[in-house]
């Protein structure tokens, strides 16, 4: 679907720095772009700003301060990043869902299924499900009963959603995802543990997308709820009860334990824990591989990311750690010599 | 099933404090109870006491101690989880499990299945699988060759397992959890690697919960193991040749390496990282986010937990621990001016 | 399969100590091995040493510095690991393929299927799907359209591989993995967040291990790709457009963040963290539970890991650690007090 530079400006709302008549067919990374054909590239992360000067594509969207830089026909607006994405979703459009259930899946007789939604093969939809207009089911995905999806989802392929749970319109999830398993509820008793039945369900808003194997588990009385426009990468636990405030964007490999209260637009890094039963404020950052084990309050960056070293200078470093004690000893020893009162923040529980 | 208050004291030996004809109909948080209903709460977590003087329960269930707080009925036990978790149950039974295969289902010529027990639409089950009574093979599990299901085991969904898993009685698999892949077993050759065959299969004990997409690996000689009553949460890696003692429980995203032993009634945290060929004692605790690098071999609480802090605070720490010889060098210089002799625990090595 | 000792040395060029005609049917750990029968044992971590001179082995592979030890028949060779491995694949062949596809599978009617190839019971084939000579679909995968698998593919059971995915020969995956979902692409725009579209695909190498609920997603606009011989555990996150260099091995839980590049032979251990966009050379090794945040330009062994430690002298540790400045504040003082100038190390910024 090509279509000319000029076209692109006007419609996505850019400076036009070069000609009009460009024909722009594909999109292409800075450094991959090759000089035959009409490829766009965009510059959104700083770390490549030196290939401008290097590239071959066609055309280059990117923010007025990069301009000077550029040495090809340039789209200039002030969010590059975003006009990308919009042009590439222009460029390539997603192929038109063909309605209807693949006679392979298996539908429950109470099950409703919009007739423009499509069932892919060996799906099964249980009772009382409710699948909206334009809903993709993919191959493989299973929907217990009850299950209600609102219009234009995507569930991409083999999605496993437990009875009850609700999803918004337009929310994508990706493949292997479980929504709805049981949360993890026991209680210790003679020696062994009871299971605490967990009765809610899984709440999922709009324009949420949820990654490959993530898993949301399903309430122990109330909900579990993420809210709109929440973006879960692959890989990431989501403990009942939890509720996610809109928009926040959370990386793969994090684990969120049960009844965990997050803000709305918090940024959460990959491998990030966070203990239960805790509250995060909008507007909160977290680097990746921290942990979060106690509220936070206020909006701001938060890290306990401890960077890597070469090993044998890291475990000399662990080990002056662990006999922290002793540096301490020898500063009250030379304080003593010196005729020094204790300082005010001196550490007397040591 | 409504049940009467007073009914449930005597069932489940509470000391009934309130009018022992209210109706209880459901259950309900401290915070989310109204008063136009019979909702049940309990009190088990100290940091939800204040709602004892505001929610709208028709009765709560609690210990002695917090009695007094508390406005509503109440059933006065020693353990308030247990109880509750065990009157949920009774009040919202599980539906029946219907017995028969799914006629979309694939069964094997000798498999046996239990003429009580139920194979789920698009199952699979293959050769000389044995499934007991009243088990539940969910929708879209696959069972492969000798695979044997003690009696009332359920996978949920989508439960993957290996030729020769053994699941015992009661065990409950979670949607997405994959029992009996292959153990990580290379040997370095050639500058590659060779593929060592993975020849044991995976023992699960009774009463053990596996949470959604955890894995279990099949053992690389003998089986990996895991004894009774265990609960996993989800996003587990149990490695190969690990054997897992009775009851211990298991939060979220924690990873095991292979041939690993952990000992019994352990709670271990969410994240935590657990090296191979270590062993663990009994009754060890470990908290979230934690490196378990060596063995542990008394009972106690371990951690490596290190809680995130505003990010410029964090790596100003950081930077700090980093350069720590310059402190300790800074001393070691006014203990000369000083005229002290090198402490007993100097850093020699640094 | 039994065959002789001595058949065994010939056959994997070591050095036989003992009687040739010893019969081996099976392989055994040195502990659990019992004398009534002909196992094979070996010994390739130091930690088992010890049961050299109580195994009851028929014979144990090991390495010439181990040989004194031994108290049974030996295959002495240089690596004792990888010749296991040979002499284990040679007793338990893998039951041949069965070409053909099951009946309950669906398969595009433009996808190619080998005739020596397998596609399993309740697998679902896509549109222009290319599968090699013997090759196993395993049951309940499902391939989206356009991919290409090489000869010799085995895709244990329950994979999901998106459009385009491209699989080298030989290459073994687990179930649960899922290869080619979307990468985690939104550009913050208005508020919320625009999905970037991802529209590179995979490319998976020859001879690589792919481990049960893995997931490797797309590239955003080139392929994200895993080179010959990349063997990888379970539960790990690859982000879009990584590239693994040949070789590299990375244990369970491990996250990668889009657009890092790793280079060949790295040796990576369990639940590390790696940041997007940055560089790792070749023959790197990473410890488990490490966060590597920036580039890595030189081989080595590298870690962030910390060992926990008893609960209570961890605390005390973490305090000490965030009060640090105390200890330098202290410090100053004494300098102060003696007439030192400040350290050449001084810390003017805290």
């Amino acid at each position: 679907m090509p279509v000319s530079l000029g076209e692109l400006a006007v419609r996505f709302g850019c400076e036009l720095r070069g000609d009009p008549d460009t024909r722009i067919e594909r999109v292409a990374t800075l450094a991959a772009a090759s000089a035959d054909a009409g490829a766009l590239s965009f510059l959104a992360n700083p770390r490549y700003r030196a290939q401008l000067s290097t590239t071959h594509a066609a055309a280059v969207v990117l923010s007025g301060a990069d301009a000077a830089a550029c040495r090809t026909a340039m789209l200039v607006c002030a969010n590059p990043y975003a006009t990308y994405a919009r042009i590439a979703t222009l460029l390539y459009p997603t192929a038109p869902l063909v309605p209807g259930v693949h006679p392979s899946a298996v539908v429950a007789a109470s099950a409703h299924i919009d007739p423009s939604a499509r069932v892919g093969a060996l799906a099964s939809v249980g009772e009382g499900v409710r699948v909206g207009p334009r809903v993709l089911v993919g191959p493989h995905c299973n929907l217990e009963e009850d299950v209600a999806l609102a219009a234009d989802v995507q569930l991409a392929a083999r999605v496993t959603l437990g009875r009850g749970v609700v999803i918004g319109a337009r929310t994508v999830v990706q493949p292997g995802v479980v929504i709805g398993g049981d949360g993890f509820g026991f209680a210790a008793a003679d020696g062994g543990w009871v299971k605490v039945p967990q009765l809610g369900t899984v709440q999922i808003g709009a324009d949420v997308e949820i990654g490959a194997n993530t898993t949301i588990d399903r309430g122990a009385i109330d909900d579990t709820v993420i809210e709109d426009g929440v973006k879960l990468d692959n890989l990431i636990m989501v403990g009942h009860n939890t509720r996610i405030g809109a928009h926040t964007v959370i990386a793969g490999c994090t684990g969120i334990s049960g009844s965990a209260t997050i803000g709305k637009r918090c940024v959460i890094g990959g491998a990030v824990g966070i203990a239960g039963h805790i509250s995060i404020a909008d507007d909160v950052v977290i680097t990746g591989y921290s942990a979060i084990s106690h509220s936070i309050a206020l909006a701001g960056v938060y890290s306990s990311t401890l960077p890597a070293e070469e090993a044998q200078v890291w475990r000399r470093l662990v080990a002056r750690f662990k006999r922290g004690d002793a540096l301490g000893a020898r500063v009250r020893r030379l304080e003593r010599a010196a005729g020094l009162a204790p300082a005010p923040h001196d550490e007397p529980h040591d």
